[in-house]
């Protein structure tokens, strides 16, 4: 699919450009135009840190603000952040509370953000904890590999910590909160179209008229199993069936429903999943006692959707509740 | 392009019941559920209500809410709301202030909107005045035939006539409101794919890998050249100049820039298109004194872009910033 785009190379940059002036009154360039940072940093607060490749808009920098998080590093598309530019973001956020690092659970990421933190704590410049997000359930459990990916239920850990942080919770609080809030919270998504990746501006899978693609992630890497396409009754009914088993029971447990635009789905049929999704698991007990429907956490202009589950506290709701000011998150 | 959907026939009101179930806080199902309305309504105020055909969420049922709609009803995929929906919808919300219809310049819409309005003045049961947006400047003024549509605009219009109105403005202020900002407000669209239609899941018109549509509504009807495909910078200058143009001249003047997404479009790309559009307007002089970016005003899947400057003054500037609290737009 053809893009707005000036050239592979400079798109990355460029869309940081475009939405650093659009908002403006929220958040600021850090150094060297690499990663974005709350406008207002509170110094007695924890810093709290996201970022990975771009193409994954509005994650993270739309969830730079109040209540969510301080900055936001962002590296080419599909690319982790480099080791410094991470490190910049905790030096110019963290003033002495320590930084907590929310990172994806991929092989790049988890190591760049390994090296800024050992970079950053050496001789005790600054106190580091990272929390690990691997809510994607298409991947299979197992001893060996990087295990599951981090997907839409990054936004849900996020908020949480950023909320708990905005409250004053000491940075090892917000690392047990985090595992918490990531042991609660499980993915799967299922894709119409592949992503079409700028430097080549080829889709990453080519999908038959008839077919899905169950079990996608956010790089525009194939799912798990290539199915025939049917009606939305049943994929709602296939992926809130495979979340559900994987939780075991969810049989009178309270908890967030989170339906994710994947990039290229209009808002419409995010409503139709989401009103399909809420009726299912009802019919399994389930108290929908929150929910979010929108495009969160994309794979560039994939077409598809994500279904994520929290199961919710009286803590956890309280956290999703308390006002948050991002560019994409607000209330 | 597939969708996520069970039936053409059912597809808008399934959208509806599940947009209702995921935003019961704001918004309730109206008589016969084809409508939906603020949970609590303000006896005391001018009603202000909107609506069209489905397929362009999240306008309109998305901006029903404190300091914008009361109430918005929705038709089939690309077609009228009836007078019989509209007039039930005044019935619910106006207890005597008056009710406002903001009403997109099609024939259809335009002919329903005055007929539900008949139907409610007889008698003097309602008072009712109607604001007819015509921001599409793709379309060239005439003394014959429907003249410009009504594109993304609208939500300029809603959110000011909306503010307006809450704040105590009476139904005659309201209408002159309305038709100042109107004039105020030009908006030009792009499209790089066409619009999938659900009863026939066939584009409504097929663009090559190097064409794209200059001038496109929002229904899927094609443009008024086109072009051949080129980079982002030309693009928005294409279409900003174009705006310009149409304006006469904005050297000095505040407005605000609203780079909206027609459906398909990631964010990063209408982040992208706004730093290059705002960065054009400067060039000509014009100050950017409010901004908003986002998919808010859609075709279905077209992918494409518009982009809308209304020209501010101290008024409307104050009416944009007061507090929103939306669905789909919150401040």
């Amino acid at each position: 699919m053809k893009k707005f785009m000036n050239g592979a190379a400079t798109l990355a940059q460029e869309c940081l450009e475009g939405f650093v002036a659009a908002h403006g009154d929220i958040v600021v360039f850090g150094e060297g135009r690499k990663h974005v940072r709350r406008r207002s940093l509170n110094p007695a607060k924890v810093a709290v840190i996201s970022g990975g490749g771009a193409g994954h808009e509005p994650m993270h920098t739309g969830f730079v603000g109040h209540g969510m998080l301080d900055a936001a590093c962002t590296g080419h598309v599909f690319t982790s952040p480099t080791p410094d530019q991470i490190l910049a973001a905790i030096r110019e956020t963290d003033s002495g509370a320590g930084a907590l690092l929310i990172v994806k659970n991929y092989d790049g990421d988890v190591m760049n953000f390994e090296m800024a933190a050992e970079m950053a704590m050496a001789g005790g410049a600054h106190r580091i904890e990272t929390v690990i997000v691997n809510d994607d359930i298409a991947v299979e459990r197992s001893a060996r590999g990087t295990g599951r990916r981090g997907v839409a239920g990054t936004l849900v850990v996020e908020k949480m910590i950023g909320t708990a942080a905005q409250a004053g919770a000491a940075l090892e609080e917000l690392k047990v909160l985090g595992d918490a809030v990531v042991s609660a919270t499980r993915t799967m998504g299922v894709a119409l179209k592949g992503t079409t990746v700028p430097q080549t501006t080829r889709e990453t899978f080519v999908l038959g008229p008839n077919e899905m693609e169950v079990g996608v992630g956010i790089h525009g890497e194939p799912g798990r199993s290539r199915d025939d396409m049917t009606d939305a009754s049943s994929i709602a009914a296939l992926i809130c069936g495979h979340i559900l088993d994987d939780f075991g029971s969810l049989d009178g447990q309270s908890v967030l429903l989170f339906v994710n635009g994947l990039g290229a789905t209009p808002l419409s049929e995010l409503y139709l999943v989401f009103g399909l999704a809420r009726a299912f698991f009802e019919r399994h007990g389930v108290i929908i006692a929150r929910s979010l429907v929108g495009t969160y956490v994309t794979s560039l202009d994939m077409a598809g959707v994500s279904i994520t589950i929290t199961v919710l506290d009286e803590h956890l709701t309280a956290l999703w509740d308390a006002p948050v000011q991002t560019a994409s998150l607000r209330w």
